[in-house]
């Protein structure tokens, strides 16, 4: 089983920004922790990340040629990209939203993702281990 | 560690109501295998459902007198009742929200929960298995 | 044919709260009538009253299981329950939403029932009588 | 005792358009079964239809020259016409709004009649029956 | 000078209806009078009404081709009208709108007329005279 | 017959400002006018202008104790002023609303005006004529 | 093939009303030219034109008999008519929504048609050729 | 003189929920106290507390049987149970609103009370003296 | 103990005005009993009424130099002055809202104080009473 | 005449991606056959598609070098992007928007688009043909 | 050059007032580095500051008779004073809006000044330095 | 002292586009005068732009390891990117936006910026001289 983890914008600077809210790990070690756990769980995982939203279109239409299923932060993207919410919903594979803070209790214009009604599902608020609990719910 | 995993109104129907969305699998079978599973994962489960917004309460501020945490599915509740919501803020345990259906890709009177904000996380989307997300969050 | 006819919050102080509206009636005085123009009808009509919400979720839950359909006034819950929208979905009979006074010719909050869009019907305007073509829609 | 049964715009097309929704009986069958049932019930039954929002109104005006209460589906007027809202508040008698399907079961626009609170009941859902049911309430 | 003055819908019944907000003088009456003060202030009065908004729209259109000027209310239909609103916005001739009963001072959904925002002026709450105040706008 | 024509915030400018929309009369000119012509229609008027809130609804307070009624232009405070608008209701004489432009073909924030609902009627669009119709009203 | 080219209000005055966004052609000669590029086309075309809502109603359901499709200018009624939006869904044939001008460069209460969600498609802002363009489109 | 001290959901924590809000007297500790206060005052003061909107109004109809008024806090319900206000509404005895914080100042959705509307009076902000307080102003 | 009792606009005219919300007491009636029972409560009592906004926060700004906390009326001012509220949040001293009626049983406009979230408390409804409990409330 | 086809995001998906939306015929059909009927019209066709926001902004930039027009399909970023409808406004050659499905009879989100207001007209609802139509308005 | 620095509502407590927002220099001192500060750029520089609507309105105006430019700190006068927006829009000078604080970064109600749309620019968020490049900027 | 200036979409257009609004240097022009004013204020400019939001993330990013402070046009992006509003967040260096139009008298949705809550300061109004003056501010 193969699948993409999609980090959304801003999310290269985990570990420096605001570790109050995002923690102190910075994304190569989480990635590292995904790639690892994701190996314990017999899943080939395969991480990107960028700030450019047409990069992040361009990463999920090129996954449905080659992976199962993709565990996706959009950031910042969440609440404005109707373009992404689009591709979300063009490729045929189950795309699992994450987010690391739980959005909901943060300000009001990040409590509503445009991009959920077209996912699988959506697991926010436990940090890094959002991503881990993607995994296992793409498992499943 | 001892979880409470509390369902809200009408998940008591939970295999007859609307299998399309809830899926097949009676309240009963779901809080087996979660007992089952939170024995292997070292969680004693309980399990409790109230249709009454009150007895809802009243199990939340009783839970933190003995629990280590609670894995809520709010229902319908979810979006009208800040009675809840002030609950959870008070009891000083964490509670991760959970919902069976991906609340986000239906009605949009669902679209918003006035719990998340003062729960740990949020997982819906994944059927029975949110609840089992719910635990392994939980323990992490 | 059975029939529940089930009474929302406040509904019991019928006839002595605002007579100008609701009219000078006791709740009992409109059941006796209702369960003997149901004799007429061939129905046999069966009567029931809580100010709990979660009292109504579990009526409407057991009505499933003994009555043809029912004849609802959700009083005050109307605009503001999405559990009991939820319960009315989920069982199988037909529900006919009744009120007393036309709720569209008093506050603003009143103009919106939440529960109407999953009831098989509404009757609105005709003080107990409101009850009584609930019953004559059922037969139709 | 006699009333006016008025039908709005386009229920003219009652029998082919949308049968899922309006039944496949024609206006002209619905209008032959109430004046049938009203002289059952000792109620002279006439019946009008027009698409023209002015030749409704002018229906309700004359209406009070010789009826003595009118049962009305507004149709698609119910939801923007202020000008058929005043009419209704303006004639003396008794009106009882009818829709034929569940209004608040369909598009949002559909929820909000501003011609109900200026008539004496709503009755809605019960496909041509819905006539009916208004007739019994109008001599009740 | 000649001026138009044009009724909307349900001013036919002016001296029936609601006298309380509208006073007790039929339209004709109001009309006789509004001729014979036009006279002496040199107006040549044509008084027409109608409950059809697109027979308001086509006497618009006509008064362009023989009137200096309307004196309009527009009733009901001066909160819903866009059709209206385009007409006077049309002819080249100056329209007054005016109201007998003060709008602002009743319902919400009349406190906006979307015809004003087109017409030299408005003018209301002043019974009949309104429609006088009008007639000597026009000639300033 | 006594009357007092009260301007409200910026009219002292009138003659210069935005000669457009305002005309340009300056406002003692303005006035003159409409001495001469109360004069002629047996009206003693006294105007006073402010651009203090507080200072008009001193004006307001005052004129009851000797004015019959009151012309009243309140300028931007039309749209924002809720103790204008209880001095007006407070005091027991006829309060007309005058505006020299037509409100409601300006900006959005403009076409509202909350004190409308408490003066006798409104007049706007007329440039200062809406001042002399304003007196000929008071005397009807 | 035979399609109804149907204008709404006001269209009459096409070629005199405000010419810089309606153009200096008159609706007569429109129709000519369009009447011409049908026949070029293959097309038979018929044109209509009121400013009667109710009139546009029956033309509609009249067209269903005779026409295989109709090329509609709705006017001001697309801002705000559900019976017309009924009438188009009602019909059986393919319904084209046309306007000369770009609505959505308009005034803000202009861009919103409620009747484009039932038509076919729509085409705005090429003048007359809207039209032009309307009947190639039927044609595909 | 009788009173009714109500306390609605999740008051029963009070002291150690959120102390930095509502104090850290218990509520067995505050209803002491008011029954003493009351004692001196020459009132009866009996003390309930439910986290269930039913047993809440059972407990306001109840009150109309012995009480002379009743002291209420409604919690978390304030902003949210149109039912709780029925009940207000329906029993004929004076009940004065309180908080112990000033709801105004915290989140905006406890900005409306939806209860304050059919209360005597609001009382809030002042810890448990807004009991007292209530007390004091029952008696006047 | 130093307290200021600020008056806010139009309560200058309290016992003429609407007696039947405001009672027939005037002011300065009002304001002797204050004085008096403030001696007994041993505070020394200051009155100030303005109509004048500006003077309002004047006297706000003053009453820091010299009184221990306010009791204060904002009148009409309570819903739209944010020049007030910063007033009230820039002075260190307790200010405690008050109105004479209860203001969120009147029109809409008046249910929101935007002072309120910066005052220790809020007390409405009790008529002059009102401003007595605030006085009590400000020695507790 | 040279014209720009400009594709915006998702849509080189097109024949794959929700084909009862979008058709089966894929972006390189489409513009084959765009190329083909150009070259009929004496239209020099170039076609250009991108995921990226900003990359369509610099083609739009470019194109007005060396087109005389664009065809443009802004996908999802018609509702959002303003940075897209500055770029529409500033070249200053016409720009016609098209939608290959009816954006009208979609979800709600789809109803406004932010880059209409700039364009020289609409086109939507007639799949690939929209763009056909939109060669076919350039040259008029 | 001669320029009107003027200050609204409460800033004459600057220094003493929340001075993590607003700094503790005090108004004086403020003032005193501005005139110094002008006359280093050439410009003559007068200060004013009113608590007064009315009074900043008249300071307006009259600046127009010897200023060639206003900077101009509205204080809470900026979100709710349309008269003070028609103020500055009817003197022929220059004004620009300044913040001492990032209004933007505060309270909602704080995010829309209803003055900058006449205003000829607006600095905020750079404490006392905000007037100081108001100055910079005039002078450009 | 290092300052990155940072120029957002279609600013490249700078002297061509919209004169009347933006003015006619280039930006070319522009950053010159910027580099050369800078400097002469000890300041070491940068200049950079993009129609890319992602691009415009990645320069904020790598801006924090050589900048002192950031002067940023985010043109468009300022209404719609919570992206770049993260960045500028994340960054721990002081970010001053500008604007060369006075965006709050142009149309409304420019009239917020998500932006500008988590800058230093604004600055809008003053042409290419914003950026001057944002230089000018971030020394201090």
């Amino acid at each position: 089983m193969k699948v993409l983890i999609l980090h959304g914008p801003n999310l290269n600077l985990t570990g420096t920004r605001e570790p109050e809210i995002y923690g102190s790990m910075t994304l190569d070690e989480i990635n590292s922790r995904l790639v690892e756990q994701g190996r314990k769980l017999g899943i080939e995982v395969t991480c990107q990340q960028s700030n450019h939203e047409g990069a992040l279109i361009d990463a999920l239409h090129e996954a449905c040629t080659w992976a199962d299923g993709v565990v996706f932060n959009p950031g910042g993207y969440s609440h404005t990209s109707i373009a992404l919410r689009d591709a979300v919903a063009a490729i045929g594979i189950p795309v699992i939203e994450v987010h690391m803070s739980n959005i909901y209790a943060r300000e009001e214009f990040r409590h509503q993702s445009i991009i959920s009604a077209v996912c699988k599902g959506l697991i926010a608020g436990f940090g890094w281990k959002s991503y881990l609990l993607g995994l296992k719910a793409i498992i499943e």
